[in-house]
């Protein structure tokens, strides 16, 4: 059987219908489909292109597509619910729920999800990356006073995108400074990060992964070695625990996750 | 009336959750609502820590709790459905409706949305960070031929957080190269991007914006003056038509939203 053709069809960016969709298909292990994402879908022309896309993918493949949609224009909505295809349309769905229980009726404003809702906003997010920038791996400790988070770990321990994660998702102000193996030998915090305990939180990770990540960077080195990993993580456990640091393990994480998991874990608004 | 509590509740990060309950209540304007959010709700525990925190919510506003929800455990999803709460689930609707289009049985993963799929992949995206990083505003260019993208505007138009999200988003390998008065002066292209032009694409910003960001940065400045703003966005513009780049103007866009537009514009597989 050919694969199922399935679009993401979206008025803005498409990130979250793709996401969402991509996690029900997940659902359905055996199914082979193909995927296109339409991002940007705000006009009437677009769309029609959209739809004889749709059309042609039905055609090409023999097989009903899946749609799965973010669309904020009710017309368009009607217009895709009457291709030949299953639509999931995440917005229609629940719009008339919702005025049920709220007694409001809903706009029609187009998706503000990824938008910019005001200009102070986007550059409040600029100053938390480029903070995030000035302050990645041990630099611009003097300005350690404005952080709302100190991320520590070894070298190659997902630091940096971790703090860039957590300045463009969430606006969150957060340096990060390497464990050195000195630090670690003597179980002490690096003496520019003891004033500044209550911030900090720590990242861990598996010995054999951090392993293949330093091998990476520098094969067959005293630094990549299994046993140089195991030795600094054991140390750095040990010393997390001693200084009473909060810590997560990053090993099967994505950056998503460890971003939205410190900030879970340490109690910080997102 | 007390604001309406809105919990939005994920066995993983609740990024997607979030989103998607933001987009649907912005169409209700006039509606008060304070939000909380709940993630990594992956066992009995926290579901019915998570189901106190709706309890105690309801009871304090006297209003009915709104629940966007993301789970896959089904179980969960039942004992929610069954709080004094409207709940909008975007699995358990669509699953069914999927179920019955594709005549599979669904499987029950734990939301892999946001998760490592694999280990493979995790480090190709760290890669493409780390180049994004080592190609920022003007360095690394020997490392151009392995760029998918060189992103090339004026100082300040948003060039670094544009490739730091299509690394980390997308896994795009995204240099940055600023192009400098003297290159605006004589209309062309900074020798280094001469044999690269297929992998350019240019931003532009209006003029009052960008003479906005500068000032925060070099209050007063020629730099920053609106006239300077407007004769290199004039001049940068003219290059982008003659040299044949093509080119988005970001300036109500967010972040993602500028890189879901170049991925689009330029036909860049996300």
């Amino acid at each position: 059987m050919p694969p199922r053709p399935v679009f993401y069809i979206s008025d803005r960016t498409g990130i979250t219908v793709e996401t969402l969709g991509h996690s029900l298909l997940s659902q359905f292990e055996s199914l082979a489909y193909t995927e296109t994402i339409v991002p940007f879908v705000d006009n009437d022309e677009k769309l029609e292109a959209c739809i004889v896309r749709i059309e042609a993918a039905a055609q090409a493949s023999g097989q009903r597509p899946l749609l799965f949609v973010t669309l904020v224009n009710r017309e368009h909505q009607a217009r895709l619910a009457a291709c030949d295809a299953l639509m999931v349309d995440f917005f229609r769905t629940f719009l008339g729920v919702l005025e049920n229980e709220l007694e409001i009726s809903p706009g029609q404003r187009m998706g503000h999800t990824h938008g910019v809702r005001d200009p102070g906003q986007y550059d409040a997010r600029m100053d938390t990356l480029n903070y995030a920038l000035r302050t990645d791996d041990g630099s611009g400790a003097q300005q350690y006073d404005s952080a709302d988070l100190i991320i520590v770990g070894v070298s190659r321990s997902g630091k940096t995108p971790t703090c860039l994660y957590l300045a463009l998702q969430f606006g969150i102000r957060a340096a990060n400074y390497p464990i050195t193996e000195e630090d670690l030998e003597h179980l002490r915090l690096p003496p520019t990060l003891v004033s500044h305990r209550s911030r900090l939180f720590g990242l861990l990770i598996d010995a054999d992964r951090l392993h293949r990540i330093r091998s990476q960077r520098l094969p067959d080195s005293r630094y990549a070695s299994l046993a140089q990993c195991r030795y600094e993580l054991r140390q750095l456990q040990a010393l997390f625990q001693r200084e009473g640091i909060p810590w997560l393990d990053s090993t099967s994480m994505s950056v998503e996750e460890i971003a939205t998991g410190i900030l879970h874990a340490s109690g910080r608004r997102r």
